[in-house]
C-alpha cells in the first residue's frame, strides 16, 4: 500500500541531497576533527562549512552557531546555560504556557533548583499575553524563553514583540524555533533574540544533529564539558556526517523555502478549507498566522489513537496530541492553555505537511478522514457520556 | 599515498556492517519512534533492538542502558546527574588525576556549584592511589567517578578494587569506559559499577552514538531534559541510524574481541618492543596491563607536532597529547599526573591500532618513525635548552 506521510514535525525523511554529502563522512572521510593530519582537517573543513550553511539559514554569523545533538539539547543548554551564568544578577525565568516539553520540563528542573519561573498564559489562538509579559518582569527576571512556532497548533508566535519588551529591560532572550526553522523564514537579526533552538531533522537533515543560535557576547555556561569542540562551549566528538547533513539540508530550505511553502501552504488550506465544514471538528491555533505546512485540529466525541490507528490502515500517517499517543498520560498543556478541555483535547489531531506530499495525497485524506470520525463516533462512548456534557461549544 | 591510520583512540572508521545496518534508517525507516503508526514502531523496535546488543556487550540489562550522543554526553550526564540527586546527602566527589577532560571540565564545574572534589594520585604508571582513594573518602562523599583505561597512556585501572572500596561505604562508582568499552572485554556485573560511559565510534560504531550503563536502582538526574525518550531520562527525538549503528558496531565488536585483540595485542608489542630500544624514547603507561591497541611515548627533544608533520608525509597518522596539538596550551593533566615533566610532555605520541592495520603498516611505521626522530632532534631548540636540563632520566 501506498502511503501518505503527514506527520513533518514529527520527523521528515531525509533529503537525498543532504544523504550524498554525508556519505563521504560515514565512509572513507571518518577523521576526528580535532586530529591535527589532513583528514582530521578535512573533517573539521566540512564541519565549519556546514556552520556557515546553518549561519546563513537564519542570517546570523558562522561563529555564533553552536551544533548540538537536537533541538532538546540546544533548548536545555540555553536555558540552563544562561540561568546558570546569570543566577547572581537573580533568579526569574518566563517562559509561556504553550512551550515544548524540553522548555517546559528544564524550567521546572530550575524550579526544583531555587528559580522561580513565570508560566505566561496566551489567548484562544495560542498567542502570548504580552502585557503579562510585561507584568511578570522584574529586577529578578535574568532570562525569557518562548516558543517561535508550536507544533501542536501551528500558531506562529510574536516573537519581535516580546523581543522588544525584553530588550526594554535588558533581559536575554531565547525562543525555540526548532518546528520553524527552515519551515519559514527566520532572520535572528530581524527578530532580534538572544538565542535561537533549532534541528535538522525538522528541514528534511538528519536526526542527531541541532544547533543553537547565540548571540556573540551572550553569556552562556555549558551543557556538556570536556573538550575544546565548539569553541569549548559543547563537548564531544563530533557528529560530522550528521552536520554535514544538516549544513546542506539547511542550503537547500534556504534556496528553496519560498517554493516549499507555497507548496505546503496551499495544501494546508485545502485540509482547514475541508475539515471545517466537518461537524464538530474546529481548528487549533490561528487561522492563518500558522506555520504553511501544519494543520491541526480537536474532532468531539473520539480519540486521537484511534483516529491514528485507523488513519494507518488507510496508509495515512498523523499526530496527535492527546494524552494516549503522547504516552504522558496527561492533557497536552498547549491544548489545555488554549482553553481545549481535557475531554475535547483527547481528539486532537495534527496534519503536517511536506515536500513529499502532492494533491492526490490530500483528496485520499480528504475521503478517508471524515468517514473514519464518522465510523468512529458510532462506536464512541464518549458521545452520550463526557461529550454530551462538554461538546458542542465552537470554544477554539 | 597510502595511508596507515593509527589514531583508533581518536576515532575510528565506521565498520561496513554497521553502515549498512543504519542505511534504511537513513533512507525509508525515518519515522519517528515515539509515533503510533508502524513507521514509527519499526524505528522503536530497531532501537531497542540496539539496545539489546550495546547491553549483552557489557553483560548489562537492556534497561540499563541509556542512549546519548556522545561518551562527554554520558560522562557529563552521569556526574552532574548523581551529583544533584545526592547533594542533599553530601557535597563530596572523588575523580582521578587521569581523568577525560569530560570528567574532569565537569567536576571542575560542580566545585564552581559548591561541590568540593579530590583529584586522586596515580603512579608512574598511572594506577590509582588505592590508600589514597580509601583516605579521601569522607560522609560527605556521595559519589567516585574513575577512568576505566585512558586513551592517553593506556593503562587498564584498577577498577574492581576502586569498587570495593566504593561499595563498603556505599557511594557510587562511576567509569569512564570510553576508550575500552567494545576494545577490551567488559562485565558491568563483574566490575560491579554502578554506572559506565561508552561511546560508539571507539568501537567502529558511528559518531554521535554513546551510551550510560546506569545500574538498576541508581538515582540519576537528567542532563537533557523534555519528552519521554530513553524512559524520561534523556529527551530529544533518537538518532535511530547512530543507535542501530551502534548496536550493530557492538554486536560484532562481542564477536570478534578475542580475535581483534589477538591482533592488535601483535601490532602493539612489535612497536613497543622496537621503540624501546630507540635513544631517549620511553613507553608511558604501563607496559602489560594496558589496552591492547595502544601503544603510547614520550620522546625527549622534540615536539608532538612535529612528529605528527612529518609521519602524516610518509602517510601515516597518529595523535599526541602535547600542548600543540590538543589546542590546550597546557601539558596534558595525564603525562604531569604520571610525573612526565612539562617539558617531556611534549614530545608525546600515540599509536593506537586497528583492524585495518597490518603487519606492512608496522613495518613502515619502525622504518620511518626512527628517521623522523633524528631528523627532528637535529633540528631541535631543545636539544640544547631546556632538554639538557630535565631530560636524560629514565623518569617514566
Amino acid at each position: 500500500m501506498k502511503t501518505r506521510y503527514f506527520d513533518h514535525v514529527a520527523t521528515n525523511p531525509l533529503l537525498p541531497a543532504a544523504l550524498d554529502a554525508m556519505m563521504p563522512y560515514l565512509k572513507e572521510e571518518f577523521g576526528n576533527p580535532l586530529s591535527v593530519y589532513d583528514l582530521g582537517l578535512r573533517a573539521k573543513n566540512a564541519i565549519e562549512d556546514a556552520r556557515d550553511m546553518v549561519a546563513s539559514l537564519i542570517n546570523a554569523k558562522s561563529a555564533e552557531i553552536i551544533f548540538t545533538a537536537s533541538g532538546a539539547e540546544a533548548n536545555n543548554m540555553a536555558i540552563k546555560g544562561v540561568a546558570t551564568a546569570k543566577q547572581g544578577e537573580g533568579k526569574h525565568i518566563i517562559i509561556s504556557k504553550v512551550e515544548h516539553h524540553s522548555v517546559l520540563n528544564t524550567a521546572r528542573s530550575l524550579e526544583k533548583a531555587g528559580f522561580a519561573v513565570t508560566y505566561l498564559p496566551v489567548d484562544k489562538y495560542g498567542f502570548f499575553d504580552l502585557d503579562a509579559l510585561k507584568k511578570s518582569i522584574s529586577k529578578e527576571t535574568i532570562l525569557i524563553s518562548l516558543i517561535h512556532a508550536s507544533s501542536e497548533i501551528g500558531t506562529i508566535e510574536p516573537i519581535k514583540e516580546a523581543v522588544a519588551i525584553a530588550k526594554e529591560r535588558n533581559i536575554t532572550i531565547h525562543t525555540d524555533a526548532v518546528a520553524s526553522t527552515g519551515n519559514i523564514p527566520i532572520d535572528v537579526k530581524d527578530l532580534g533574540v538572544d538565542m535561537l533552538s533549532m534541528s535538522a531533522h525538522q528541514f528534511y537533515g538528519p536526526k542527531g544533529a541541532g544547533a543553537l543560535y547565540l548571540r556573540q557576547g551572550q553569556r552562556l555556561v555549558p551543557l556538556i564539558y570536556g573538550g575544546i569542540q565548539e569553541n569549548g562551549r559543547r563537548a564531544g566528538t563530533e557528529n560530522v556526517p550528521a552536520i554535514v547533513g544538516m549544513g546542506k539540508a539547511a542550503e537547500v530550505a534556504k534556496a528553496e523555502l519560498q517554493q516549499r511553502n507555497a507548496h505546503t501552504g496551499r495544501l494546508r488550506d485545502r485540509i482547514i478549507n475541508a475539515l471545517k465544514d466537518v461537524e464538530k471538528v474546529h481548528l487549533t491555533g490561528h487561522p492563518t498566522q500558522r506555520l504553511l505546512h501544519h494543520a491541526s485540529f480537536v474532532v468531539e466525541y473520539i480519540e486521537g489513537e484511534g483516529m491514528l490507528l485507523m488513519l494507518q490502515a488507510k496508509g495515512i500517517y498523523a499526530a496527535s496530541g492527546s494524552a494516549c499517543t503522547s504516552k504522558a498520560l496527561k492533557a497536552s498543556p498547549t491544548l489545555t492553555a488554549i482553553n481545549v478541555s481535557p475531554t475535547m483535547a483527547h481528539g486532537s489531531i495534527v496534519f503536517s505537511l511536506g515536500i513529499d506530499n502532492a494533491d492526490e495525497d490530500i483528496e485520499l485524506l480528504l475521503e478517508e478522514f471524515p468517514q473514519i470520525i464518522k465510523r468512529l463516533r458510532d462506536i464512541s462512548p464518549f458521545r452520550k457520556g463526557w461529550g454530551e456534557e462538554e461538546g458542542g461549544s465552537k470554544h477554539v
